[in-house]
């Protein structure tokens, strides 16, 4: 391409400072570097961690910083070193590496990589060496990936190669929320068939835990939200019972350990809320209930009585659904194509990058579940 | 014997009232009721729970109370129903029942059982139904056992018959601390081979738990304990290191941490303190270290930061070391008689049931391993 070997110029939502818009920029994408790719972003969905480290979190790294991490594309070109990929080759990219290296890489028991841009000590999300500039200035990539952008450069260890017939504009959610979720349930609680299962919070990470709670045989879903509008969508994906806690005067826990005798075998927490993950736990039965924190925040302390751990319940925190991204994702799409996962019902906006605002504001106001930007 | 079917009058430690010493008293214990049976104790230990329930978390179903829960001794009479003993069978009466039939009772994932003294409803470790009188005044049991009288009775469903070869006066300490610390490493946080160990708290229960991980193959066990004196003992049991938290500046999660190349993969708090525990789980391994609360309190909440479960770790608890123990218990007597499993190291001072103030007093200040009292 004419592009190889050139710094591109492009269009990428810039996010200066913290709690302001994102501001729509042409920066520069600087050429790879040694075992890094440069992709173009053909689409992007826009998550809560997104909106987290935009306003809750206040990215601690800093800012400017062109944020995005659930997005897909295409090889432009590679750097010194890459072999595994080349330029026209579909790609998502990774938050979570696999450098298949490392002693975390070695571990079934994790999907966890010490070679990622999380490694470098960052207290959050994002990797200091950059490949970006906008207006003369050094822009922060986002956890290593920065799919708020049309082009962006990641580490060969952080891309997954998929299926060439893949819509990349339906299977960028894998990037991130749908794998988050399914894999919670499938992965780290590892539902069991037969069981009955809690999921809190029916955002895109919640839904997908609900259709990981149906995939692994789950014979009850309990769907629970504040926002009733969210049920219909979640009965789409599996679930069989609906709680709304604003229904009930009893503490949420005491209302599902009644509906199931003594609490649920398995329960997520979707929604990344300290009193809710508490709340998880202890609509857990006793003797074998397992909950799962898949929500991010790390404002507040999470915490409960040691009763409820001794009671033989067990706590546990899943991150992008416990995938090994490089081997697994690719995996995630063909199941996609196999139609045994769902992704389209998660859609429920499009637009153009230009409106990122308005997206974050559906977000923010819970008025969807994913909108998918485009960047083409 | 000449008491089958009689009132037996004999002697036991009453706890009248919290925060003050046991008198020795002359009691009355009632015949077995249906499915009952009646036991003569002939040794017992004295543990940290009987300590707790007299002092720090004051026996919430209330007083006098019979205190006492790690016994060994001969089977008295048994009441109608009862196929299963027989006048002279050496039994250890157990604080968690084994009725074999509930839900719990049938899983492999718990030893809980839903017919013991603590399905009634109770904040805490009693039967309100009890055998014992004290001058003209009901007494309560203390969970469903009270060792700390000459005579007990126990639901059938709470005994253990054990290898007529086995002296009581040794053994009584599987009837709590040996097995809560061994099965929490074994059975609970399941140690594989060739891990790394770390053990919170070296009394009777964390030194068991040194032998639990040092039996599943640890590779390294290290002792954690603020009283060094405790460190010697911890090596008998198989400990390869040792941490006094006073002699660090920085948290003990990141002493560990640093000694062990990120953290250790199971840690066991056998202290029964929230800020032990939280230590406790974040001196664990990101991406799959597992923690396990095997002390007890119930005072306070438990926290940490969500990004410590989301990070990998796993947060269980262990009751009774996850034992099932009319099952379990005669094969843990076996494993002593056999010298798989050591019990004597435990025993630092034998005394009678009179002495039983002394034994708390050696027990409060950090002076003894295990007391046994002897009852005969």
């Amino acid at each position: 391409m004419a592009t190889v070997g050139k710094v591109i110029k492009c269009k990428a939502a810039v996010a200066w400072e913290a709690n302001k818009p994102l501001v729509i920029e042409e920066i520069e994408v600087d050429v790879p570097h040694a075992n890094e790719i440069r992709m173009k972003i053909i689409a992007t969905g826009l998550c809560h961690t997104d909106l987290y480290h935009l306003f809750e979190g206040k990215h601690k790294d800093g800012f400017p910083v062109v944020l995005g991490h659930e997005g897909a594309g295409i090889v432009e070109s590679v750097g010194p070193g890459v072999t595994e990929f080349q330029p026209g080759d579909k790609v998502i990219p990774l938050f979570v590496s696999q450098c298949g290296e490392c002693r975390f890489c070695q571990s079934p028991k994790t999907n966890q990589c010490l070679e990622g841009w999380s490694s470098g000590g960052h207290e959050t999300m994002s990797s200091l060496e950059t490949r970006f500039t906008c207006r003369g200035q050094k822009v922060l990539q986002f956890t290593g990936t920065s799919t708020f952008s049309q082009y962006t450069v990641v580490n060969q260890i952080a891309v997954a190669k998929i299926d060439p017939s893949a819509p990349l504009d339906t299977v960028c959610l894998l990037g991130c929320g749908v794998c988050t979720g399914f894999g919670a349930a499938v992965n780290t609680a590892k539902v069991e068939p037969g069981s009955t299962c809690a999921v809190f919070g029916l955002g895109a990470v919640g839904l997908a835990a609900v259709m990981g709670c149906h995939s692994a045989g789950a014979k009850r879903i309990i769907a629970v939200d504040l926002n009733p509008d969210k049920f219909e969508k979640a009965k789409v994906f599996g679930a069989t019972d609906f709680v709304n806690p604003n229904d009930h005067s009893e503490p949420i826990s005491q209302v599902l350990s009644k509906m199931t005798n003594g609490g649920v075998d398995f329960s997520l927490e979707c929604v990344g809320n300290v009193g809710v993950m508490r709340n998880a736990l202890e609509s857990c039965v006793q003797g074998w209930g397992v909950s799962v924190v898949v929500g991010w925040t790390d404002l507040h302390d999470v915490a409960t009585r040691p009763i409820q751990l001794i009671g033989g319940r067990t706590w546990k925190g899943s991150y992008f659904g416990g995938f090994k991204g490089k081997h697994d994702v690719p995996q995630m799409v063909k199941a996609y194509l196999d139609k045994k996962v769902k992704l389209d019902e998660f859609i429920t906006h499009r637009m153009p990058l230009e409106s990122v605002n308005d997206a974050i504001d559906l977000m923010k106001n819970g008025k969807c579940i994913r909108t998918i930007l485009s960047l083409e």
